[in-house]
């Protein structure tokens, strides 16, 4: 860590500083430039509140040398992390491809659904049984009974399920859940999230609306330092000034995430802009940029076919826009 | 509701539109302009999922005419919601002062700070026992001891506490708490307010970083329409490109929210700058535009003492400021 | 036009506003909702000020139902607009490739760079002979003599030069160059582009950091209503909270200026990540989203060979990005 | 400045970076910490390229340790710059009112909303003559014609005159005008700010929509290095996620540019919030947090009477708001 002192700070309030932080431990090296001073802080800074110090009014600003994160850091694990699923695997070259509602609704829906994005290629189902909702009033979801009817649809085609959870409380129900979504509104959670960690499922955990790439990956590190080391990153859109679209997908998150940790990243594009016709052309470019999935809501409902709009891809589009994602990849690979 | 239909759609896909939106219970009303159509829905559109409608291709965009928010929506309720802790009044004319330290860190500390946040002429004490973290690997808080901790100051200086619940499972320790914190990360913990709401415990309930005024007031709705009527609102600062400052203290909010509900709003200009020289002036612009109340960070560390700086205001500080507060409401108010 | 009144509106202060209306020319349809009123403008509403309207204290909320740009929307011209500089074309199924250095530095080094992009298939060359830097104390570029090297180097090798206007008073300048460009900070700087709109030169024009979709469309309005349609639009990212990241590249704008507007829309990756390595992955998906082009940063410099760094890629990395950009597009089109 | 290195940097790619720092007279300070090397750079770094350096791939980050302003920096100037126009002073504890309508229309109008303004208090009077639009269809105001018209208002009252200039071509039309805006559009308009750095006029400097605060302050030196020193800053609102209100006014600039600059700064309510009822309290705040002055929208146009709304004050709500600023600055100053 490094700390840059305003100038003209008195010798006796620098010195207030520097024995203060010695008291915690840490060396301390002072570097006099032309214009200010620098402290270095060497030794254990991770308890340090950089926060702290920072707002003190002799200090200019502090710079943390060394990252916080550990467990997902790929400077101490440089192989790619594959995430095992049954069969399936995420990461370090194998692309995931997940599909399915928003919600589940009713048996015929769900296995319906699982019985067509199979057959397009997907490897995994997903399905909403617990449903965060902005308001009180909207539809929650069909719960418990939700769960049962992945269930079904899981024992019909062999797919994976993957479905939120959003209270700890709940765990008990998902205990025969393959995969664990944490929503971006709950990405910080962390009660939530040390629960999580306590279990051996793999987690797919959301990046918040509003959230920096540190602190998803602090929100994945809560999960890997009690000890479970399945995660799953997941860029599905962050809040900006956009007019036109629900959020701004912000791709550049995916080879950057891949250079800072080890952990499979994956591209929701449906949640990020809100409307179908623009899945296709953000699914192929999340393929392009090197993303280990995507996910991607698919559904058979009539009103959506009528109508030929929706958020939902329906199945013969999703099985056109797998095609072509196989296409986009082998390009990259191969190009 | 009204529905835009996009221009040269066809009158079939229209009637079917009609039609689905009729087999809800809702009456349609048409109107042709010059160059789309409009539909009116009458009736009951609480349950109408609008971005879905949104998303169909026939149609250009959605608008609700009636708000989604009704417990705190001050059309149905024009009085100001006056939110009563022991003999401490919030809202409708009585401006309360909340302050105390950031977290609690032992008896001392904590009993030395009430006292001094009293004698400057704060009427209700805060303290993080519980402390929400970006990374798993900074404090914690002392928890259920710092509740005790917080009792202790309470027993010594007659102040009601204020102090933050971060999951559920935790109400019991918080049995004697005088007012519950939401803090600004799970302020969609929905999980959270929905038990919140079956409590009769005043809430205090901050804005996150990234949400609109519109999802502040739909989770104080998740807390009352579970039963409890006690929601205090607070804006603390939206994550911005802001370079200088850690957050953006949104004042704006206070008038706005006071327009669109009838709940309190108070203000916390500690978290939003993250700066002690940035309090005072933010505090006093927040008692001028209107705030129902001031949370303010308050400590008696000697390092800062010594440093003059941090997030925290010394109590020789907040005392001084506590007099411009006073004066600066008396100006508005009779100026 | 369509105006929400708030309920609870006066019959005299509803009257008076339609009156208002009405002395403007406009039709006014009364539609009596349920809980409220809304009218429909019918007539020529584009003279209409809608934020006037918005904030009279009797109005809820005011939406547009025509949009306000006219030359460049898809709806009055549905086919692709392709833009020609000499034989190189962009848009309608038009690829364009643009590289070259941020700035022009000497003439050995533009030639050079012109001649590696060309081998490595670029159609055109850019390179900064204005540039606008935030500090008044940064280098300002070479100005006119930047603008000779520029042709130089397409006397060498053909390809047709792009580079940025700050300011009308310069045009003589670039009476000879193929392509004006208006970068980020100049998008809304009115004067220049009603300037440009009286040239009949192509005009790459970039989008702001902070503007949405429409202002970028409005922008181009400017230029096309003063008579010159030969207009590129280009995505170069926008300014979010990101932490790793330069700016956030908003990939979806380009689908979505596609369904809007009938001009071609180029992506920047360079200036949105400023990271080379980052360069490649963002312009892969740039590509496979259904960009009609890139402009890319390309330098021969020694010590970023040396380092294998900086924000501009080598010419023997542009050249492995350019076959896979080849090898991107072909999945697309035929995936 | 200090550049933090990467790990496991070669020793030679290290000495590579080295050897190019004092080849552009640098000296170089080396401090070798327990995980990384950090140097210090020692000399004028104001040419060094920062963002060329951490773009380099053995360098972690860069931190510029002197700020890069100059002229308008607190550090080298402690004392309040007080800008003169006439009698009329603004900084150093004297606060200025201007006030004006948004448009210059016609000659009644703005000789009455003159005269209304000064009784009222204010010492300045604003109009729009050059209007920025978004929309190339919308009215671009009455120019030349404008000035002239501010003028004979000048004439009857006294006050003297401030409006926006958007292009530096114009500046001859502008000799006889008092202050000269630059909009929030153009703040990074650098031939628009040389050529205003060249006059002796005062320029008051909007921050732009999505600028930060050391951008507006490098503009307002681009005015400043030119030898002009009469520069006026202006907070406006900044674009955000906000929902309800137009931008998001973010008064905290005011005080840290008072930390950081000695120029005066002033707070926009009317455009920030682009709501008349929203006026008051920004404004009221904006005096509470230390502001040198309000410019404030103020008309008045039968319609607005009619209707109680619009971004404009009436003259009575000017007066009444005029008062409650007194008593606020009092209470501040004497509180």
């Amino acid at each position: 860590m490094i700390v840059v002192m305003k100038s003209n700070v008195s010798r006796e309030k620098q010195e207030g500083l520097i024995d203060w932080l010695k008291s915690m431990g840490l060396g301390i090296h002072v570097s006099n430039g032309e214009y200010q001073t620098v402290l270095g802080l060497i030794g254990d800074t991770s308890k340090v509140d950089m926060e702290l110090i920072e707002s003190l009014d002799i200090v200019d600003s502090v710079k943390r040398v060394s990252e916080t994160f550990k467990c997902c850091n790929r400077k101490f694990h440089p192989d790619d992390t594959v995430v095992q699923v049954g069969s399936v695997k995420i990461g370090g070259g194998n692309f995931c491809m997940i599909a399915g509602p928003c919600s589940v609704e009713s048996e015929e829906q769900i296995v319906e659904v699982a019985k067509a994005v199979k057959a397009a290629g997907a490897h995994m189902l997903r399905g909403g049984a617990f449903k965060p909702r902005t308001s009180p009033y909207d539809f929650q979801g069909l719960k418990d009974r939700g769960i049962e009817l992945l269930k079904l649809a899981r024992a019909e085609t062999g797919l994976p399920i993957v479905t939120e959870i959003m209270a700890a409380s709940d765990l008990p129900l998902f205990e025969d859940v393959d995969v664990l979504q944490v929503g971006a509104r709950n990405m910080q959670n962390f009660d939530l999230l040390k629960e999580l960690g306590r279990t051996n499922k793999p987690v797919l955990l959301k990046r918040g609306l509003a959230n920096t790439l540190k602190e998803l990956l602090m929100s994945a590190e809560y999960i890997m330092a009690s000890g479970n080391e399945n995660v799953i990153l997941c860029e599905r859109g962050i809040r900006t000034f956009s007019d036109y679209m629900r959020n701004t997908l912000d791709l550049s998150a995916v080879p950057m995430l891949h250079e800072l940790s080890h952990l499979p990243v994956i591209v929701d594009p449906s949640h990020a802009t809100g409307i179908s016709r623009m899945v296709p052309p953000m699914a192929l470019a999340g393929a392009a940029c090197g993303a280990d999935g995507l996910i991607i809501e698919v559904h058979n409902d009539p009103l959506h076919a009528l109508c030929d709009g929706a958020q939902s891809l329906r199945p013969e589009e999703y099985a056109a826009l797998s095609k072509k994602i196989s296409a986009v990849r082998a390009a990259v690979l191969e190009g």
